[in-house]
């Protein structure tokens, strides 16, 4: 035996000692899609400190709330959020029954196809299309036809179901939180009613923890049945000063973590980080145009602007997708 | 030894097994402040059936919702809800600050002392005093004095703090409820801002699970924080037709059990039986003048006119507190 050959018992030693470790080390890291980094860290840190019995930043597990922004936060909102693909869907699907469509705008421009005169109709014209979308059916009857579409609808960049573009390191992140005795909810500006019914299945949130807008609802006595009806008028708009207002209405707590991407985020996480004690603030920042999108302050999806200048100056953490995210999606 | 000495250890040993089954009996009965009766076979019926995994009635997990109404069906209401004479107290305590209520009605009246006048001004004199004493002020100021309130003030008559004369039969029903994977509601006509403090404590009904009125809130900011300040305007009344609606804005799901006392609940009941599958709803009925009150079709306060005439031919459980419940607090 030379001193090679002597050695290599203890290097296969080592070796496999360190293979025991790093595997180890990997099944304990709870977010293993997130790149070591100072975001990666921040909440490590964080979640570390509020659970710490005894520490000066603990927090009981019943003010553990924990709300995320759900378009462009937890799954993909580019090119044109979700609920506005299905609303165009629904009025085509619709049309046959609304001749009155065929001559009034943005409703015929939509129907021709022809995307610029509906782009011009601005938010006003997008509104007039949800409402005329979302409304005038039963609680059940829209719930079925939502579930339907995004069951069968696909992201034309991805070729993928909507629920499959949840992010991968985002659902680590809702596990981990409510591993670590928190409550999560998803604060969004749309439509509570559209995602409620694919919440739990794709991120473990029961439809109570959505947080969203809504159209006025009534109770009306169809064939003497009792039913409630959608109907074509705006109840409540849950989108920037909206959001710690919905908050308030539905939650009735302020959360100590808030989680978004956008412009419209800014007053749920200042609302957030005003509370007292330790609190944790963040925004996805869409970095990343091969695997995803790269969009930020002059998109008119997912607005990154303000909240950009406004995060370093108040703590607030940046996630760059491209840099702090080792897998965006299950498989890249 | 004769034939009595000779049985004794046999009457022992049957004495002591009877001892044990009937220990153990109770200790299996999740409802030991319920006398036996209909109502509480209907409800253990009713829950064995919709847990049973494979029977016909069998409900998942995520479904098994139950709502319950608050005044008069888990707590005492009786003379007067306790939420008006929170208001009441308010405006005593707020009226140095404002000389005006000294000449405006039903405020002068109140001050004075004079409850007649405050009777004939009605619910729309009632609302006027809830909005001047349940706005201009922030979220954790409101909830702050209502804390204060409740734990310092007692019930004229049983000489209780409010949270006390919560019902010992339907807090052993709402942990029953729990423990079978129920998710368990409050649906209150009165504002959820006003028992979101004690219910968790109370009830173990965390605050996003309660369901209630609310006034309109709005996101200001007061020396740069971003603060939530209540209006003195109505956003949502959460009663009658209006506690379907509430339930679909925020529960996002049809209960499969409510619970309730009052006319003000009968749409709630309605719309939780016209859903598919096995389902329960229960009204509370006041008839024990002397453990608690007696009151039912001609009170003002809790009226049950309507809701005991549908009960019957709609399969709803009355249940009859002088009858049914052993015990209605803690020591009676």
């Amino acid at each position: 035996m030379n001193k090679t050959t002597q050695a290599l018992p203890i290097f296969i030693l080592l070796l496999s000692a360190s293979l025991v470790f790093s595997m180890c080390a990997n099944a304990g890291d709870p977010l293993p899609s997130w790149n070591p980094s100072k975001a990666k860290n921040s909440i490590v840190d964080f979640v570390s400190a509020v659970t710490k019995k005894g520490g000066k930043d603990y927090v009981k597990p019943e003010d553990r709330i924990a709300t995320f922004d759900h378009d462009g936060t937890l799954w993909v909102e580019y090119p044109i959020y979700t609920q506005i693909l299905f609303a165009y869907d629904r009025v085509k699907q619709l049309a046959p029954k609304h001749p009155e469509w065929r001559k009034k705008q943005p409703f015929k421009a939509l129907l021709d196809g022809d995307m610029n005169t509906v782009g011009v109709a601005g938010m006003k014209g997008v509104m007039e299309i949800i409402l005329a979308t979302h409304s005038g059916m039963t609680d059940t009857e829209f719930s079925r036809e939502v579930s339907t579409w995004l069951a069968t609808t696909k992201h034309k960049k991805f070729d993928r179901l909507y629920t499959e573009l949840a992010y991968k390191p985002q659902l680590e992140l809702l596990a981990y939180l409510r591993a670590k005795g928190f409550k999560t909810f998803i604060v969004t500006g749309g439509g509570s009613a559209f995602i409620r019914p694919i919440t739990a299945k794709t991120y473990g949130i029961p439809p109570e923890q959505v947080v969203g807008s809504s159209v006025v609802t009534e109770l009306q006595y169809i064939d003497g049945k009792p039913t409630l009806v959608r109907m074509p008028k705006i109840n409540f708009i849950n989108d920037k000063a909206g959001k710690p207002v919905g908050i308030y209405q539905h939650i009735g707590r302020r959360p100590i973590l808030a989680f978004g991407n956008s412009d419209s985020d800014i007053q749920m996480i200042e609302y957030t980080m005003a509370g007292e004690g330790r609190r944790l603030g963040l925004i996805v920042h869409h970095t990343d145009a091969d695997r995803e999108y790269a969009y930020d302050r002059k998109s008119h999806i997912g607005t990154l602007d303000k909240a950009l200048d406004k995060a370093g100056g108040n703590g607030w953490i940046i996630v760059d997708m491209k840099r702090d995210w080792k897998k965006i999606f299950a498989d890249k």
